[in-house]
């Protein structure tokens, strides 16, 4: 030991891992490697087989998790030379609800021969939309029934969630379910992979899965009144045992440690989720501060004193005690679109002479567009976007908005368009602090972190003309990694060399830039006047005023449906051996 | 003579002349031939000057319109080999209102030296649009005095039109107002370069300068109220005679027979306007027969009975008793965007992958978005549009309002946008018809002319589904040509070889293609209910619900005006002489 310890981020996103080597005594990131998962999102067919998904599936190959684990840990320690002994602990974070089933001793079904071939089988990563079905009933439900956990989640509980995933496997494949003993967060799972013990975190089951520290899982009537199956489900496949952020779940195993080249024994931190992970990584934990996890979306989180009773804040994504930090609340709410709409309008709507420049100028078109948009004034495009491309995350919790873009002429220009994106994400962020603040939560303090504040310089002093707040950025451009490294050192506590809890991990190992982005005058004048527009656009379109993009989305469902029925049709009437024959092809 | 008599049509579009040779007998083209104007629209600065305009300027050289005459009157001539004997008749048509300040001998006052460095000496195209100062005051004037002529212009005078660049001149210019002895459309002034004769037609007059058979011009008072100097224009630097349409301005002489080839002495018809020469070209000339000349913008006009009172259709551009045909009411609409909406999108919001795969097959852009839109069925897309890009012009009249796009998702594709512009502008058609129907001005059927309707099959078959009735197409790709050789046919009249009026000319050289649009049952369900949403929004945002549109472009040219201001005081500030003189240069 050279006195110096270390801690190891990992970092699980949905098409790759990453590793970062963090210094515990600064939070230096001293070595990082990243490594693509070879199954990537399964979305079409399941691998090495002609079994195809349907639309909305988005499935995981467990074993690409594991291969993070054996390609980046070993990765990092060569690069940085570090001496294995010194590196004290493990932390991990994940998307969620990313959730997969699997047998007593955590072998996950889909590596078993019998049924490998059953999608149910895989893992469902979090972007998997095919339960809306069980969503829509779970809801309809609660509301019926009186039960009022929903309100700790903006009133509804989303299709990506724990339990309609989980209800999908019953509904269509019930010997998949009768096989999984467990159902468990891919999270979780990965810990349980290098410690050999099952774990659940608080932050996944507070998200994602209902629970409470002061009132659990709902009760078992509830998942009976769903379906009588399922009333047993916590007890049978999950677990009421929850595990608080920061603390150690277990040391890691020697085979885990032959995967990494880590020392066996090791403290290894309960699982996190990616955005909740990052809160701690500006270096402070204090109520108030809205910390903006920005890249194709953004999740906002924010810690708050323990109340009495939970506020109720009207379409947040959730409201969890310790769901972030032990000993507060956490707040997590989010807009379903940002990055996303930016690379659609890029892929999508911009010209070939766009394109061009900037190939000349060996610039990646999203930095021309945004040379181009930053040479026009708030105002000046004459446009004006509602920023629902993906849906509305928060606060109006609903998947079936849609995008709007007003204000064109013939003389509109694509970084117009480009600009006026940006500014609808902005005002998207301005309505959730408000309805933070309206709701006695105040945000005093916004902090950016995520792939987005790193490389757009227009789009943070956008958020800060239009939230009227100065913005400061994470130091760290992997704060999950190192937030995730953080837990480990917390969970290997004092006396190996880290912390004793997150907040004093946070003080060293966190920071944030010295550059900030600071409010403008004149811009925020015009934005107070554009921020009303869209406003008024928001509740006209988003509360029911007028419900035409409800319309039109059902419309176009119907359409698709309908064509769908006239193709099956047309098919089975040319029921020639040829044409079934292409029919089994397609 | 060969028994075989000929008229000639001259077409004066925005950028160039065409003449079309036409047989008499049957409407038969039998050669074409184009000018382009050598000065084109004049937007910049001043032909072969410094002088700079100021934005919204359009001027033209009334030199091209005589090359016109010079360059494609013989060229018909010799690519038919026509015996210039056989050719009994000119009419023309023109932009309106176009109109210039000459001396009363009919001289452009740009043709004099003392003026050509003077911009307001030019001819101003109809789409000069910096009188707008000029039409407010003139609206305002208007409906305080209690006048009530605005009812025959939907409730507004245009910039664009007569009177408000005549006070423009003057409000700018007065040396120039004074210099003018005659104010007077283009249309009228090439007619009275080829007879030597001044004459004005009732159609240019009643449309664009608030003329009508039974109560003529506004009074002197309503100008003297405007202001002193202009109370007596009318008697000064117009007239009160007006001709009507199909009528003899008078005999080509004998130096337009030089310039032309023709022979001295043949008639030439009085002055039509582009749209409104179209309708005979449909072959019929009867009440509840709509025909759409659909180009960049679309303009509707459509023939009625005379009534004992002017029927109140909202948001008409103009109903004029023998505006269109002698002896009956002419109605004008139209829709401020068309074509220039889907070639804004196709030169602003279409990605490369569109260029080049038109590119490798050869194909037009339009075509191939054409194509992909085609493939897709009503309400597929999920979108919607405000067909708004260059304002309103019927029925809500406002060029400030804008356009608007629904429904966008992270899988919107081009093909989509695009289709959904073209149903945005079928919409608007619609809305038109509605309006007229409910006004007691019943639509009964759809003809189609102009530019769009050859090449875009998709766009035809849309506008059926949508307005619900069958469309049928003008024989003739150069209607308003032909438009016009009908009317110097009528003019020439029948001892010469012509006809005795535009009806029976229409009857002969008029027609349809056989070729109709029907709407297909499937597509009207769905089209009826994207209506009605377009309708909602259409109310919504264009009668005062909501003024978003509207205040997004005062902050638009609040900005750029303060821009403006800034740049003058940065400049005036830096007045190094470098800076000074690279004012000069810019």
């Amino acid at each position: 030991m050279t006195g110096r310890t270390y801690a190891i981020g990992v970092d699980f996103g949905s098409e790759s891992g990453r590793a970062v080597l963090v210094d515990i005594a600064n939070g230096q990131e001293i070595a990082t490697a990243v490594h693509s998962y070879a199954n990537g999102v399964i979305d079409e067919a399941l691998p090495g087989t002609d079994i195809r998904l349907e639309p909305d599936w988005a499935l995981q190959d467990p074993n690409d998790y594991l291969e993070v684990f054996k390609q980046t840990i070993p990765a990092v320690m060569q690069q940085s030379g570090v001496d294995p002994a010194d590196v004290i602990g493990l932390g991990i974070d994940f998307t969620a609800c990313t959730m997969l089933p699997t047998t007593t001793d955590g072998t996950p079904l889909c590596f078993l021969p019998e049924w490998r071939n059953h999608p149910h089988a895989w893992v469902k990563l979090w972007k998997h939309h095919a339960a809306q079905d069980e969503a829509n009933k779970l809801n309809q439900s609660a509301r019926d029934l009186g039960y009022t956990f929903l309100d700790r989640y903006g009133g509804k509980i989303s299709s990506e969630w724990f339990f309609p995933k989980a209800w999908q496997i019953l509904d269509e494949a019930p010997e998949v379910y009768a096989a999984a003993d467990r159902l468990i967060e891919a999270a979780d799972w990965v810990v349980w992979q290098l410690t050999g013990v099952e774990t659940r975190n608080e932050c996944t089951a507070g998200y994602k899965a209902i629970w409470s520290k002061s009132e659990g899982f709902p009760p078992n009537e509830f998942f009976k009144a769903l379906d009588p199956r399922l009333e047993h489900i916590v007890d049978e496949k999950m677990s009421r045992t929850l595990a608080p952020l920061g603390s150690k779940a277990g040391e890691l195993t020697p085979q885990a440690a032959e995967w990494t080249g880590l020392r066996p024994g090791i403290a290894v931190a309960v699982a996190n989720v990616d955005a909740h992970v990052t809160l701690p990584v500006t270096g402070t934990i204090e109520p108030g501060t809205m910390v903006l996890i920005m890249g194709t979306s953004t999740c906002d989180v924010m810690v708050g004193e323990e109340l009495q009773e939970l506020p109720d804040v009207p379409g947040m994504c959730g409201v969890v005690d310790g769901g972030i930090v032990p000993g507060m609340l956490g707040y997590e709410a989010g807009q379903s679109g940002v990055g996303d709409i930016f690379a659609w309008f890029v892929e999508h709507g911009v010209p070939p002479e766009y394109h061009q420049a900037a190939q000349q100028r060996n610039l990646s078109l999203h930095t021309m567009l945004e040379e181009e948009a930053a040479k026009l004034k708030p105002g000046e495009s004459g446009l004006l976007a509602l920023d629902w491309w993906n849906g509305n995350r928060s606060t109006l919790v609903d998947v079936d908005l849609s995008g709007l873009l007003i204000g064109m002429t013939l003389a509109t220009k694509a970084p117009e368009i480009y600009r006026a994106l940006i500014e609808a994400t902005a005002y998207g962020t301005r309505e959730i602090i408000e309805t933070l603040n309206q709701s006695g939560v105040p945000v005093r303090r916004l902090v950016a972190a995520g792939g987005l504040p790193e490389r757009n310089q227009l789009l943070m002093q956008i958020y800060a003309d239009v939230t009227q707040h100065e913005i400061s950025i994470v130091r760290s451009p992997q704060a999950p990694a190192v937030g995730s490294a953080m837990h480990g050192a917390v969970a290997a506590g004092v006396e190996a060399g880290g912390y004793g809890d997150i907040a004093t991990a946070a003080q060293h190992m966190g920071g944030l830039r010295s550059e900030t982005f600071r409010p403008i005058p004149e811009h925020v004048k015009v934005y107070d006047r554009l921020f009303a527009e869209y406003k008024t656009l928001y509740d006209y379109f988003g509360r029911g005023q007028n419900d035409v993009m409800k319309r039109l989305r059902a419309l176009r469902r119907e359409t698709l449906s309908a064509a769908g029925k006239a193709e099956e049709a047309r098919l089975a009437n040319a029921a020639s051996p040829d044409a079934i024959e292409q029919q089994a092809l397609d």
